[in-house]
């Protein structure tokens, strides 16, 4: 009955595994810290499929620098899958011949060079992803070789504290382990009694090798906002949110991109919206990395819960002490999770509102601009509609504009953005630069963050387009325009239209919410200052140094 | 700067915690086996929220008994969440008044049963989810106080090997575990030595309490469909599906659906896909529980790789001995994960197959019907337009209509059904029967399984409509009605209107796909019964005693 007639072999990946791990010529799973790079070459063939826990916040530094140590004529055409390209050495080790492909999710720091390796066709890249859909491809078709993360400590045995920045670690790792890939970590600290652990956050059999790295891994505070710089536009921005969407529609759960726009929301709660009378009605449950600018709500009782992507730099101590708020383990630290994360921002959150760098007439949106390839990150998985969520919530049936029996609701994403960004480069364009960058890069499709489709709220410094309520994508277009100030698309606005916009509810001034624009000051914020955070921490947060700047 | 006076208590869930764990009186973690009720009866207080392991495979069966012997005087009005509701036992606790509010994904052998209960007012509903919209609450609005699982065996520190049907578990527990709920695992063995464990899936740290049940968990062989049951007409369809849509589109990763439908193109892989000189190019990649009808176009060689939502009684020798394809572990026994595995399917799948039991004119589908709360299941993660998606395949690319700048991809979303199902009830109906069961049962949207705007694709004994094409709703209704067959929707169809939708290739019918029907017999399935697949396994595959009919 079978096909052909040679006895097939079904275990190729392990024994592969076992032979490579045979070359290390070690005893247990400690490789010392001066061997690694001779590790490494001895485990890793040209062409793997290579995970590199380039993350939001934690770095598999170490190995990253290690791995542009490698012998280019021993170890070369790598597939890297990266989801955060942040370090040089992310590209370094493509300039150095020894990778040759790229699949990532978010490049921030790194885009305009990733862009220019590009173009010099230094790197081809495979696609670029959202965070889950990137995990979602190492079980699938990007089914990993070897996978290198970091951890905080380990035991000898390979189990593995994560900690505060538990992040990708786990979705990273779990597809080699599983699959007969090598698992590498590093780690700060190794204990020899396993008692040592904090907690055990990755199951040593998980793990092949672990090396203690020659400093303590990178972690970049990424989401922390200085409330100095939260402007009083922004203040305006957070008075039309609090009102105007997050109190009509009653939002329970919810993401915040980053930003200062998000942040001044967040600060403006235990003051606006308490006057407003909206404490325990809205923003009870979070999806969101620990903010410093969240500190004031949650003293202040508004706050019942944040389950978190990553853990954020000198938030450790606040979150221990608040495990009512915060996920934390049976030992006190904070466990976050990207994937699951990810998955409960998408299924289990009425809304998502961030910030972006263009949005076209349409309404689709990215913050790929010219010669800068910055990837997607998290903000789509939580910036549509996911069609697989049935339970319903006010918010969300809020966005069905014609009952029908066979009618769903919608989860509210919305766009937060000021209608010109820095150096006056309006927010609101005919063309998304996305569209060129496609092009000239060969990519299939435009890198589009958000989709017009997704959409359901507009807010600029001019006010709320209820988006959801247009009956056309005619209309779709006048809404977005009547918003978008003196930008060419603004400009477009027929006056009339956008009073009998404003006359049906489908756009909202400041004044057609009562909101007094001569309030909307910096005074209106429960923090000022990072100072005034580790006050209302009761000095439990401690910024990063170069945060204090008193 | 502080609102309020009092201090606040911000660790009230962890001293509730242990003040609970306290009153066992017991050292260590093991529970002795006489005493669970007595345990649940300290540990869970009333208007818990108590999420019970029932999988779609594994049941957490003795805590589920255990619980239905708690006194509803002491213990009452839980809050139940539990995924699949598979036991008798999973209603029992409501008629026996200690729980009252329910929140469940899938209840196919409860469904008659949900649906009187919630009749008689016996029980509330929370919400009807899919599966990882349920986990996803769990982290956000529904955090556990108390998780039940299930496991093979456990240490003393209460690791747990949960082999081959991890399914649910980590999702499960990690809510609990990381935010001061109490674990309590069921195993089927307590080993002394940890070196006893076959490896850890979970570890110790996460889990407060295990108890050796009375006897080892139940699990279903739910995915196993004997090849005896494939009927002709079935045959007919998967030779339509691999010419019309899998080939056409080279579908590589994708997701079945369980049914004889989808198990007859299995089937077919090595017999008329191999015709089509398909092998190598499509079907590499899978999301899919481990099908005893998939092993013959393991074995001839179309499969890369299969990740799997739960494991499959009888597979586990055949799944061990090919890990090449299947994920397994260190130990050589299978992991499967059904929270990641539904997300790559969502994700990194081209496509999702499967059945339904009604579809309506426009192409919604639910599998609701009178008297049965069946829920969702998996289903809708699967069948939906996941807009998080940013990597492109020539499948995704295909549901592209019409070009455009900001265009993207669509999954393909494939209902195939017959046009009758059993008893002559009609599959296509006017209105699906779920718009009246939400209307009864007061439920704010009707349960629909797949929505309509995300199926690409229908296909009958009939033919194929490859409604992605459809210019407008007119069009797609009458794609849909030409395939309907002899159902009150399919005497719809104007001969001409079809006729036409055939020369424009919006639907096809066999002869217009090049398949002579007369070849459709299950001569061309590979295997014919159950017995075949146990020869085409080389004698891996043991099939559990209901399917041995030899």
């Amino acid at each position: 009955m079978q096909f052909g007639s040679e006895p097939k072999i079904w275990d190729k990946r392990r024994r592969l595994k076992k032979e490579r791990l045979s070359r290390l010529k070690q005893n247990g799973k400690v490789i010392p810290t001066e061997n690694i790079v001779a590790a490494l070459e001895a485990v890793i063939e040209p062409g793997n499929k290579v995970v590199l826990e380039g993350n939001n916040q934690k770095q598999a530094d170490f190995l990253a620098r290690s791995l542009c140590e490698l012998n280019p004529d021993k170890v070369h055409d790598l597939h890297m899958i990266i989801p955060s390209m942040s370090l040089p050495e992310h590209l370094d080790v493509f300039e150095k011949g020894i990778a040759r492909k790229l699949d990532f999710s978010y490049s921030g720091a790194q885009s305009l060079r990733t862009s220019q390796l590009l173009e010099d066709g230094a790197l081809e890249i495979g696609a670029v992803h959202t965070y889950i859909e990137l995990y979602s491809r190492l079980y699938v078709d990007l089914i990993p070789d070897v996978v290198l993360v970091a951890a905080y400590a380990a035991d000898r045995e390979g189990n593995l504290y994560t900690g505060p920045s538990t992040e990708d670690t786990p979705a990273l790792l779990e597809a080699a382990a599983f699959h007969d890939g090598i698992v590498i970590a590093q780690v700060n600290e190794i204990v020899d009694d396993p008692k040592d652990l904090r907690r055990v956050d990755i199951p040593g059999s998980w793990v092949d090798l672990i090396v203690k790295s020659d400093k303590p891994f990178f972690i970049e505070p990424l989401f922390t906002r200085d409330p100095r710089q939260i402007k009083n536009q922004h203040v305006l921005m957070g008075m039309m949110a609090l009102k105007g969407i997050y109190g009509r529609h009653m939002v329970q759960s919810l993401n915040h991109g980053i930003g200062f726009n998000t942040a001044a929301i967040e600060l403006l709660l235990p003051t606006y919206g308490e006057e407003l009378g909206l404490r325990g009605k809205i923003c009870k449950n979070w999806c969101l990395n620990p903010h410093p600018t969240l500190i004031p709500a949650i003293e202040s009782g508004w706050v019942e819960s944040v389950h978190s992507f990553g853990g954020e730099l000198g938030m450790e101590k606040y979150m221990a002490a608040r495990p009512d708020v915060f996920f934390t383990g049976a030992d006190g630290s904070m466990r976050s999770n990207r994937a699951f994360c990810q998955m409960a921002g998408q299924y289990a959150a009425d809304m998502f509102i961030g910030s972006t760098l263009q949005i076209d007439a349409e309404g689709n949106s990215s913050t790929v601009t010219k010669g800068r390839l910055s990837g997607f990150g998290g903000a789509p998985n939580m910036g549509h509609d996911p069609h697989g969520r049935r339970h319903a919530t006010k918010a969300w049936l809020d966005m069905i504009k014609e009952p029908s029996p066979t009618a769903r609701g919608h989860k509210l994403v919305v766009q937060m953005v000021e209608t010109f960004q820095a150096k006056a480069k309006p927010t609101f364009v005919e063309n998304l630069e996305a569209v060129q960058v496609a092009k000239d890069a060969g990519m299939p499709l435009a890198p589009i963050m958000i989709y017009a489709d997704d959409v359901t709220h507009l807010l600029t410094e001019d006010g709320i387009a209820y988006l959801y309520m247009a009956d056309s994508m005619e209309e779709r277009k006048k809404m977005i325009a009547a918003v978008a100030g003196i930008t060419d698309i603004g400009l477009r606005a027929n006056p009339k239209d956008v009073e009998k916009l404003r006359q049906s509810g489908k756009v909202a001034f400041p004044s057609d919410l009562g909101i007094d624009k001569s309030r909307a000051t910096r005074s209106m914020l429960a923090a000022k200052s990072i100072a005034d955070l580790v006050e209302w921490s009761g000095g439990l947060y401690e910024p990063p140094a170069k945060f204090r700047s008193w």
